[in-house]
C-alpha cells in the first residue's frame, strides 16, 4: 500500500521536514493559545462576589490545564518524533495532517467539558472530552508507525533500533490511557477527570520506568 | 505589463521566499485552527441529552473537516509551489497576499455553512461556501502562473519544464472543479456537499493519474 | 538621548534580528487573519433571504478587505526595513512593540467601522479607523527613523544612502495620506472610506513615482 | 533531584533551543494579539454617541496596553534567557512549559480586570490581575534559576557569571514587584493599577540602576 515515492534528496528534505514542523508548531502554538478564550468573563451579579465567581469558573480552569498539558506534551513529542523521522512524503504529510486536525479540535471538547462539569450531562462531556484524547493519540501512533516500520528510508539512518522499539511501545500505551480514562469517566466522571489530570501530570516526573521519558529532550 | 524588476541576487532573495513562506504559514496555520472557534459549545437543555447536542453539530464538523482538507491542502500546494518559485518580486508578494486573503476569509462561509445545512436556505450557503474555494483555486493559479509564464528568472533553474507543463494542467482543475461544486451545490445541496468533500478527499489518494500527486512531497 | 549601548556583535545579532522578524511576522499573521472573526454569522432571519443577509455585510467585507492589505503592506514594508536595519537595541526593541502594538489593535476599529457604516455614527467610526492608521503609520516612521538617523551602526554598512533618503521621504507621507482620508471622513464619510480604499490599492500598482515602490522586493 | 539527562550534544540540542523558542515565540505573539478579541465592540445607542462609547471602552485599553508591555517584556527577557541558555533538558521543557501557561492565561484576567475597573468588585479584579503577573514572574524566575543553579552544563560556556549574578538579582525582583501592586491594589485599586503601569513602563526606559537594563539586547 505504501509505495516508495521519493528518492532520498538529503537538501531538499531536510528543507521539507523543516516547514513541515514550523506549520505543526503554529497549530499547535495556536491551539494552546486559544484555549483561554473558551473561558467566559464573569460579569458583575448582585449578591455574588467577583471571588466567587471567578471561584465558580474551576472547571475552566481545569479544562485549560489539563487541555493546555496534553497539547504541550504532544508538540514536545511530536519535536522528538521529527528528531527521528528526517524525511517527509505524501503518508508523513496526510498523518501529520491528521493529527494537526485532531489537536485543533480540541478546544471544543475543552469547553465542552468545562461547561458540563457539576452538570447534568457531566458523564457525556468526560467521555467526548477523554474520546478526543483517544483518536488524537491514534493519529500520534500512525504518524509515528507508518516510516518506522514501511517506510525505513524516512528515518535518521543512526537511530538506534532498540531506542525505536522502545518508543514504539510506549506511544502505543496513549490510546489504551485514555480509553481507560474515557470508561472511568462514563461510570464515575470525578474519577475520570482525575485520571485524565494524573496521565497529564505523570509525563512530567522523569522516572526511568513507564511512560515519562518521553519529555526527555534526548 | 509584468517587467522584470529585480536583478538575480541569490542571497538576499533566498531570504525573501524564507519570510514569506514564514508568514503565509503563520496565516495557514491560523485560519486552520480558527475555524474551530466557529463552533458553538451546546449549554444544557431541558429534556435534550448532550449527546444529542453533540451529535447535532455534524454540519459544523462537517464544515470544520471539509474546511481543514482545503486548507491543508493549500499548505501543501503553497510549499511545494515555493520549491519551483525560488525569487520573490512584487507580483508574487501580491498573489502571494490575495492566495492569504482568500484563505484567511474561509472561516466565515465555513461558519455560514455549518449554520444553514438542512435549513431553508441551504442552497445559499453551499454555493457561497463553493464559491469561496473558486475565488481560492483562481489566486492560487494567478500565484502559480505568473512566474511560470512571465517572470522565469524567479522560477528554480533546474525545474523540469515537463513537470511544471503538468502542474499548470493540473491546477487548472482547480477553480473549475469548485465551479462544479458550487453548480451541482445551487440545485442538490446535499450533493454539492458530498462532492466537496469527495474533491478534498480525493487529494489524499496517491494515484498515478489526475489530481492526487499534488500532495507529494518530491 | 540615545547612546550606543551594543558593540558591534555580528553573529548574535544576526540573530537578534531573526527572532525579532520571526516574532513580529507572528503578531502580523495573527491579526490579518483574526479580522475575519469580527464578522458575525448571519443566522436564518423569516422574510429574509440568506443572500440578503450576506450582502448585508459588505460593511465587513469592505473593513475586512481594507484593514488586511494595510497589514499586508506594513508586513512587506516591515520586511523590507529589516533587509537594511541589520542589528537590533534597545530602542528599536521598543519602537519595533509600539508598532505591533498599533498592528494588533486593528482589529478593533475595523469591527467598529463595519457595524457604523450607513449608521449615524458613521463619520466617528471613520475617524477613528483612519486615526489608528494615522498613528501605526508614525510608529512605523519612529521604527525607520531611529536607526536611520540616530544609530547608524545598526545599518546595513552596504546600503545606499540615496535609497535611505527617498525611503525616508516615502515613509514620511503615510501619516500625512491616512491624516488626510481621517479629515476627508470627518465631514464625508463615504469620500473617507473611498480615500482608505484607494490608499491601500495604490500600493499594489508598481510605478516609478510616488509610494508604489515599497512593495518592491529589491 | 535534577539529574543530569543529557550529554553535550552541541547540534541537536542547538536544533532544539530554537524550536523551543519558535514554539515559545508562537504562544507570545498569539496571546499578546489575542488581547484585542477580549475588547466588545460598542453598537449604536440611543442618546449616546459612538465617540462616548468608544471613550467608555478605557478601562479596555488599559488592559491591552498593560498586558501587551508585559507580554511584550517577558518576550524580550525569554529572548535573552536563550541566548545564555544553549541547551534544553526535560526541566527546561517543563519550566517553560509552565511559564507559557500563565502567558496564555493572560487575556483572561485582563478581560476580569477591564469588566470591572470603576465597578464595586474593581479590588478584586486588580489582584486577580495583578496575581497572575505574581505567578508568571515566578514561572520565569524557575526557567532562569534551574539552569544556572542546577544545570550549568545546559548554559553558554562563556557567559559572564557577573552578567548572569546580576540578571538572578534583577529577575528576583520580579514577583515581588508584582506582590506590591496586588497588595496595594486590594486596598487602593486605582493605585495598584498606576503601580502596574509604571512597572511596565520603567522596563522601557534605559538607565544603568535597576530592572531597565533587561530590555537590552546585548
Amino acid at each position: 500500500m505504501f509505495r516508495k515515492r521519493i528518492a532520498p534528496q538529503p537538501e531538499s528534505n531536510e528543507r521539507d521536514t523543516a516547514r513541515l514542523e514550523a506549520f505543526s508548531d503554529g497549530v499547535f502554538a495556536i491551539a494552546i493559545t486559544l484555549l483561554i478564550l473558551e473561558i467566559d468573563i464573569p460579569e458583575f451579579e448582585e449578591g455574588h462576589s467577583l471571588w466567587r465567581s471567578l471561584f465558580d469558573l474551576w472547571p475552566s480552569y481545569f479544562g485549560y490545564a489539563v487541555s493546555f498539558l496534553v497539547i504541550g506534551i504532544m508538540w514536545v513529542n511530536h519535536h522528538n518524533l521529527f528528531r527521528i523521522v528526517r524525511r517527509v512524503d505524501h503518508w508523513v504529510l496526510v498523518f501529520n495532517l491528521l493529527l494537526l486536525f485532531c489537536v485543533a479540535f480540541i478546544p471544543l471538547p475543552t469547553a465542552v467539558l468545562a461547561a458540563h462539569i457539576d452538570q447534568p450531562d457531566e458523564a457525556t462531556a468526560v467521555v467526548f472530552y477523554a474520546a478526543t484524547f483517544v483518536v488524537t493519540a491514534i493519529a500520534f501512533n500512525l504518524l509515528w508507525r507508518y516510516p518506522t516500520q514501511h517506510a525505513p528510508w524516512l528515518m535518521e539512518p543512526d537511530a538506534d533500533p532498540g531506542v525505536i522499539a522502545s518508543i514504539t511501545r510506549r506511544y502505543a500505551f496513549g490510546p489504551l490511557i485514555y480509553l481507560a480514562a474515557a470508561t472511568i469517566g462514563w461510570i464515575f466522571p470525578t474519577a475520570g477527570l482525575i485520571a485524565l489530570a494524573l496521565i497529564a501530570l505523570l509525563y512530567f516526573i522523569p522516572t526511568d520506568f513507564g511512560a515519562p521519558a518521553s519529555l526527555d529532550a534526548g
